[in-house]
Parts: structure tokens; C-alpha cells; sequence
């Protein structure tokens, strides 16, 4: 079952270790890749799962919940059934030894399989993460579908390079004055405990995968804990991960689902004493608490930053607007990754179209959302949907924040025509208003800023990463040594760095086995996706020794 | 300068993968390893010491301060700077970014040096160790000079490898329809901040070593607060890690000392907002606290344990008596893995000279240890003094808890007349009396525990271990079913577990490169010594990418 599943972990063994270019499932939802027919019968399962219980035979309590109603208008229907949460640590403690027993190869090969699987399903998740989440059909599919699986992928490599990096067993001989001593000695991985899995809205696969699959191919049980606006795609997971362990004659209970309606179950499992890993993707808030009140369990979040960008020269003026119009405007900047605070000295830019005043970048990028948001039906597959009342009513406010540059605008869907899509907003914000962009506006908020010079600006990107926490930061710059200062502040205040981006890559994307997200290094998150401290933790070694 | 540590390194990170044996730094203070004189020169440079002030040139109030006293019975005289807190931090993040930039290979390389000068110093450090810890002097020198700097230059290897596992600079090309997209990638290791070293008592340099050289190979400057009582040790190593920084063009401050005569500096360095990794070894009450309280660091502990020995029958009669006295005697049982509950079936055991009958087992084993003891002259090379008035009036009070089968006795030691010194006390305990043996009573008092049967032993030693830690377990056991339960009943309590010893291997002893010492899989401590968990927290990795 598994030999194809070896290559595939060898190679994305090398290619975390070489971190250049690889993929190991194709990001095009083309037929010539995924097969003819396999777009309409993905979206037909996931049509299939609408307005019925989604069955998982898992303890629980009889009732059966779940209210998520798409961003693009309709209401799903499906319901969970409402878990028991002392039954679902119990039932995964019991299936702990035997998956701890089978070793780190056994369930890292599983653990591919089950991404595998997931793989074939990633019309069917598309559409999930779609009416989950907002986000266009594409985006839904290539971030939560394909490099979602990547990032599960690479968390399994880590983890299992980092399971592996000592023998297993030795034959040991210390030499003496008379006879050696001579011992034989045994180390095995043993996991932590339970793992739990706290699911965000915006990614929930994304996101989910890479703690998911940490946990589990270290040994541990997962109980996954979704985001109830965003159940859906994490049911469709955990269903194929137990099929999956099923198959491989172990227990499903390694992989459970707990969904809610928003009742603060994450609460309830995050203090389970059994529950020994929790990885978290939300709220600083919420982070903050999970950080200071789950003690008995290592706790990775990934919680709120403000992204910066700091502009200080370019010689490709249309690739650098055109660059940053489509970070702003993807999924409506509703991206842990997208920026937020840009940086511009107050008297202008030099380009490679002369000197731009301030005013002039500013125009020029409210101008250049604008061509790329100008056709509503194009524009929607760009923006995706808002995806919660929260977002539309900062959005709403916005205004208030500043003088506006870009004003927001709604956009008609031509499918779904109860779909809330908004472009994005951009404010003019003081600098020294750090009450307004020194924190986080998630959704498609952001903010230009007049600053006295670069230097000013890689201040300001230094100090609000510091304080507030970024997952990304972007630099524009023709001077080697601007940007060599930018380097510095970047890890001096612990954030990937990107520069002078005019082409097709963007500061919100990040290529799993080569690009890191997240660095553990600020407040934005614990650790990144996917370094050894992202794994480490997870497993012990224990030993045993006896004469040979 | 670091042509050979380089190779010093290289065979280190063979050792740590391949776990057989390997020593970098040869245990016997023999003139003919270490060369003659080198012992009356070391004990000339600890004499040096005594009465004088130890200069450091540190942040520091003025003041000198010190009131170490051996338990052999003088005192040491020595006084040290008292530090300047804030100072010390300030000072330890100015010299962080040279550090961090020097990059992982150089920081390796010159933490191999300070490690082969504290080599070259293992008699100066050998004496300071036994006249602050009491161990004996070919203890104090094997544990406190060649094995902890063992366990140094393995975590710097365990560090070097996590640091290294990624490329640190790689072209990606992704390719597409057009033109291929091509980013010119950086990986920096970023240390987390300061690190914060609190020794203990006993093993000053065992226990601390790991985690200093730990945290300073991945960039980050180590604050070293030594046991009010255990300072000498850790001074000199001090001393010696800053002249070779100095040496190599790096700021001292890298690497510093917080002496106190016990007045609660670790509280007020360990929440210093500038202290982002601690290592603790000591008290379960402080580690505690420690990761309680100081949540804005990394904090590995070691702390309390409750190790167990289950009897359930031997080949080796004579040799499990003659081993199991030697683990309860030596430096009187003032180790964090010397045994403490020794579980006996009441019915007694089969051995290669019949069956022993528990009272015969309790009694084999009290003679066995009159016996490796009976000559005063030779016993205090084994027991070394006792450590601290705690340890003495503990063992004070030891009859009360039990049956006495054998009573502790005091040893005059030939050299040093006032040295405080005993044998151990072994009493015989209820297996229901855990109110006695469910917890740690350090020092040299061990129980005798009558079971109903050797699965009633294995279920004490999983239920101890879980509830209070451990950092060994011992069976004996000539059934091969026995022995596969010992193990499974290890792997789930998390313990290491040594089997059989009945020669020259000990369970008190763990060799660096292939033993572990601790799992960080029950509560006596957080991680082992050492795997990826110890190490890979301690930095983060900071990406920046750009058009190539």
C-alpha cells in the first residue's frame, strides 16, 4: 500500500533540507491534471454533504449541531453530531499505545496516505473551504486544498527527520581494563499525549494541517476543534483520517472531530488533562489565554500581526502597484499574510517613471486596485466573500480611521447575489497614530503613512513587528544598502522578509518546503511552518539498556 | 584556532546520531592521560582561589559577596562581584547581534574551544566541585570535568544539527507558462534573547553545562546564577567562556555570572522581560514556579523524582546485591537518578543461589552495603560528605518512616575531620504507605517495599513515575515476559529504564553521546539530555527572499 508513499516522503525530505522549489500536488484545478470528470464530481460531494447529519462514529451525544451558512449566501444544512469531550479524550488515549507502537516510519507513511486522499478530494474540499470561508473558487482550492496538503506533507518530513535523527537502537562497548562493558540499548519515541487542533474561519485546512499532522505522525491522537462557522472542511478531513487509520487497522478515535456551535468548547478541551499539544490559529486574545492557561500542554498559536510595508524606491513603478494591489485585494486581506501599514516617506519616491510625491503612490495604488477590481465578475474571483459580520462591520468603520484614499465599494456576485463582497479601503493614517495602525484591521483595511524618511519607516516596521507581532514584511528599494538596512531590521524584530516584489509572487503566499510562515521569532506566532521547534516538543525519547 | 574542533565537532554529531560509545574527553585523572603535574597544578589554581575576590569584569554594584563553605569543613573565602541585574541584561543583548551574525558554524566552533580549555582546568574545576558539592574527588572530577563537559559539547552537537538540518541560502525557481519565477532566499538562525542558567547545588556543571552551551551555540548571550552554595564551579567557567570569547573577537558579556549568597536573584532574573530561555535544575516547588511565572521564556526544568527499583529475580545474586549498594552509596545517594524504592515481592525471589526470601533480599542487600563501606578510608572515596544541612537532618529523621534495616552510621574522613558524612539508611516501607515512599526524600535513605507480586511492583513503578517523576528505573528479572512488561510499564510512565546490572554499569550513570539523561516525558523534568526538544526552542529561523 505504502511504496509509492516512501518516495514521496524521501522527497519531500530532501526538499525541506534544499528548501528550493518543489511541489508535491499540483495547485492547477485543471482537468489534464486532476483527471477529466473530477471537478464535477467533487462539487457534487460536496452538494451530497448539504442539509444532512454528516455521520462520524464517534462518542457524542446524541444531538446533532452545526449552523454554517456560506459568505456566499446559502444556508448548509449540515449538521455534526455534538461530541462527548471526556469520551473523545478517553477513546483517544485508548487508541494511543498501538499507533506509538507502530513507530515513526508506520505512521508517517500513513499520515502521506492520508494526505494522498485528501488530495483526491480537493474539488470537494474547494468547494467547502468556498462556502466556509469566502474565499473564490480557485483560492479555495489551491490554499485549501493542494498547499494546505503540502504543508501537512512538510510537517510530517520535519517531524519524522527530527523522530529519526538518532539510531533506534545500538549495540554499546566501552572498552576497559578487563572485559568491555557491553550493553545493548533501545530509545523509542513516545508521543506527549492527546493533541488538539483549533480551527480558524479563514483557512481552516491550511491552517488545521500542519499541528494536525504533527501531532498525529509523532504519536499523538488528534481531537480537531473547528472554527463553527467553518466545520466543514475539517469533517471532510478527519473522515478520510480515519478511514485511512481504519484501513491500516488502527484505531479511528487517533483522529476525532469536535464541532460546536460557539458554545467556548475549546475551552473545555484545552484544560483536558490528557490534552498534551494544542495547536491554535486566531484571536491574540484567545492565544494569549490558551498560552497562560493550558499548562499542562505545549501550546503553538498563531494569533494577530500587523503587517508592514515599506516603500522607499522602486525601478518598476507598475510592478510594484500592480504587485501590492493584488495583496490587498486577495481574499479581501482577509490573510493572516496581507499587508497592512505602508510605509512611504512623506516627500516621494524616486522610480523608474521619475520622482512620485507621496500623494502619487497613494493615487497610484488606489488606482491600481481599481484596474484590477474594475470588472465585477472578474473581480470577485479575487476578493472571494467577507467572511463574517465582524469583518463588514470594521470595514464599516473604517472611514473613521483616517482620510480616505480608496474607498471601499460592494460588488454583485453574478452567482450568488446574496454574497457580502466588499474591495478593499485604504486610509491615510498619520504616523504618529499608532493607536490606529498599531494594531491589527483584519479584512481588506490598510493604511498609507507618510513617515519622514526610510529610515523612519524601517523604525516603524521594526518597532510595530516588535510590539504587535507580523507574520510578513515587504521592502521596495533600488539601494543595496536600504535594503541590506531592511534585513536587518527584519531580523532584528524576528519577520520573513520580502523585497522588492513586482511580478508574480506575492508577500501573502508562501511556498510550503522552501518558504517559512510565521517565524516564532514575534508576537505573531510561536514558532513557523514548519522549523524543529514547531515539532519538537511533540514527541520524547525514552530508553531502555540492559547487558548484551 | 578551531582547525581541530571542527573534527571535534564532526565525530560529535556521528556520536549523537549513532548513540555507541564515543568520549571526546577521557574520564581518569590519570597523570598519564592528563599529564604530570597537571593534577598538583589544578589543585594549586583551585588553592589560588581561596580568600580572594574572583574578578569579573561585569556590571556590578561594588559590592563582593560569597559565603561558600565545603562540606569537607572550610571555608572557601572566595568572593564574587555582585551583579547588577539590569546591568547584566543590557549588556548580554549589546553583544547579541555580533553573536547571531557570526553565524551557527563559528558560534559552534568557539563553544568547542571553551569546552577543551574547561578540559585543560578539569582539576581546578574537580576540586571546586568537591568542596562545594562534597562529592569525592574522582567524582567531582569525572562528573564535574570530563562528563558534564560531554554533555556540553553533545548539546552544542544536538544544537548544531538542529540549526543546520535547512539550507541557509538557495535559489528557487518555480517553474510556469512564461518565464520561471526566480526568488534568491535567506535563512538566518535568530536566538531567542537572553538565557537565564540556574544551577543547583550538587552537580554544578553537570546540570548547568547542558543548557548554557545549549542556549549559547544558537545565538543567545547565557546569564549563569549559580546555587548560593555551588558558585566556584561555575565561576571559573565563567571566566574561562569569556576569555576564549574575548579571544575570538567577541564580547565577554556573552556569557556572565549572577553570584548571590541566596538572596532570590533567580526570581527577579527569570522575569526579566529580556530573558526568553531558562534551564533550572533544582527544587520541584521553584521549577514550578518557574514555568508558572515566567512566561515569557523558554523554561526547561529538572526537577524532583521518585526513582524505582523493581526485584523480581536475578541470575546474578551476588552481583545485583553488590551493584544495587553501589548506586545507594554513591555521594550517599545525593543524586537526581539514584534509586529510592526498591520493590521486592514479599513471597521473595529466585536467584542463582536459591530462592531469597524478602527479609533475605532486604538483608543480602543492607550487608551488601556494610560491606562496600566497611573501611572508613575507602567508604568516603564512595559517599563523599554530605551536601547540605537539609540533606543531614532529612536523613535525621529517616527512621521514623519505616523499619530500619539498616542504620545510617557517620564516617570520619582521614583528610578532613569535620567533613559531615554518611552511610546510607535503608528502612523497610508499607506499599501502602505512600504518604512515605510516594515522594522524593533526597539524600541517602532508600525503602525496601514488600509487593504482592512483581506486576504489583510494575504498577507502583508506573503509578510513582506518572504522579512524581523519575529520571531512572532498575528491574530485575531473569523472565523475558517480566522484562517486556518493565519495558512497556517504562515507555508509558516515560522513564529510562536499565535492566540487569549487575557489573560495572550503574543506574545512577547515563553516558553522554548514546544514554539520555531525563525524558521529558514524566514530571521530573521537561526535555532529555539531549534530544531536539532541549535544543530546538532555543532560535528561530528569519527568511528573506527576493528577485533573483
Amino acid at each position: 500500500m505504502f511504496e509509492r508513499n516512501r518516495q514521496t516522503l524521501d522527497e519531500a525530505l530532501t526538499a525541506i533540507a534544499q528548501r528550493g522549489y518543489w511541489s508535491a500536488y499540483p495547485e492547477s484545478p485543471s482537468p489534464r491534471v486532476y483527471g477529466e470528470g473530477s471537478a464535477e464530481r467533487g462539487k457534487q460531494a460536496f452538494e451530497d454533504h448539504l442539509g444532512k447529519p454528516f455521520e462520524l462514529d464517534q462518542p457524542a451525544t446524541g444531538a446533532w449541531i452545526g449552523a454554517e451558512r456560506s459568505p456566499y449566501g446559502m444556508v448548509l444544512g449540515v449538521t455534526y453530531p455534538e461530541p462527548c469531550p471526556p469520551g473523545l479524550a478517553a477513546a483517544a488515549k485508548a487508541a494511543l499505545p498501538a499507533w506509538r507502537d507502530a513507530g515513526p516510519e508506520a505512521r508517517a507513511l500513513i499520515c502521506v496516505e492520508i494526505i494522498n486522499r485528501l488530495n483526491e478530494r480537493s474539488f470537494e474540499i474547494a468547494h467547502a473551504v468556498q462556502h466556509t470561508t469566502g474565499q473564490a473558487f480557485v483560492m479555495a482550492f489551491q490554499a485549501g486544498g493542494p498547499h494546505a496538503q503540502e504543508r501537512a506533507l512538510e510537517a510530517v518530513a520535519c517531524a519524522y527527520a527530527a523522530m529519526t535523527a538518532a539510531a533506534s537502537a545500538v549495540r554499546w562497548e566501552k572498552p576497559g581494563k578487563g572485559d568491555p562493558l557491553v550493553l545493548d540499548k533501545r530509545f523509542t519515541v513516545v508521543p506527549r499525549g492527546v493533541g488538539l487542533v483549533i480551527g480558524c474561519n479563514t483557512f481552516p485546512t491550511f491552517n488545521a494541517y500542519p499541528g494536525l499532522f504533527a501531532s498525529l505522525v509523532t504519536g499523538n491522537p488528534v481531537i480537531v476543534k473547528p472554527h463553527a462557522r467553518a466545520i466543514l472542511p475539517l469533517a471532510i478531513t478527519v473522515r478520510v483520517a480515519r478511514e485511512v487509520l481504519a484501513e491500516a487497522g488502527f484505531h479511528p478515535a487517533l483522529v476525532q472531530l469536535a464541532a460546536e456551535e460557539g458554545r467556548g468548547l475549546a475551552v473545555e478541551l484545552a484544560t483536558d488533562p490528557a490534552v498534551r499539544v494544542i495547536d491554535f490559529t486566531g484571536s491574540t486574545e484567545f492565544g494569549d489565554w490558551l498560552e497562560g492557561n493550558a499548562g499542562q500542554a505545549l501550546v503553538h498559536t498563531e494569533k494577530a500581526g500587523v503587517n508592514t510595508v515599506v516603500v522607499d524606491s522602486t525601478d518598476s513603478w507598475r510592478g510594484m502597484l500592480g504587485n501590492l494591489a493584488f495583496s490587498l485585494s486577495l481574499y479581501s486581506g482577509q490573510m493572516c499574510t496581507a499587508p497592512q501599514n505602508i510605509l512611504i516617506p512623506a516627500g516621494g519616491i524616486a522610480t523608474d517613471e521619475g520622482h512620485k510625491s507621496f500623494d502619487e503612490v497613494a493615487e497610484g495604488l488606489a488606482a491600481a486596485v481599481g484596474e484590477l477590481l474594475g470588472d465585477d465578475a472578474r473581480a470577485v474571483e479575487v476578493t472571494g466573500a467577507i467572511v463574517s459580520p465582524d469583518v463588514l462591520s470594521r470595514l464599516d468603520g473604517a472611514p473613521k480611521l483616517g482620510k480616505t484614499v480608496l474607498a471601499s465599494r460592494s460588488l454583485r456576485h453574478p452567482d450568488f447575489p446574496e454574497a457580502v463582497i466588499r474591495t478593499p479601503a485604504i486610509l491615510r493614517v498619520a504616523p504618529s497614530r499608532s493607536d490606529v495602525h498599531g494594531r491589527e484591521h483584519f479584512g481588506p483595511i490598510s493604511f498609507v503613512i507618510p513617515t519622514g524618511s526610510t529610515a523612519e519607516s524601517l523604525d516603524a516596521l521594526r518597532r510595530t513587528t516588535a510590539e504587535r507581532g507580523a507574520l510578513t514584511a515587504l521592502v521596495y528599494s533600488t539601494s543595496p544598502a536600504v535594503l541590506e538596512e531592511a534585513e536587518r531590521a527584519a531580523l532584528e524584530s524576528g519577520v520573513n522578509l520580502s523585497c522588492n516584489l513586482t511580478g508574480g509572487v506575492f508577500v501573502n503566499q508562501a511556498a510550503a518546503f522552501s518558504d517559512y510562515h510565521g517565524t516564532g521569532a514575534n508576537p505573531a506566532a510561536t514558532a513557523s511552518l514548519t522549523d524543529p521547534g514547531f515539532v519538537a516538543g511533540r514527541f520524547h525519547l525514552v530508553q531502555s539498556r540492559r547487558p548484551a
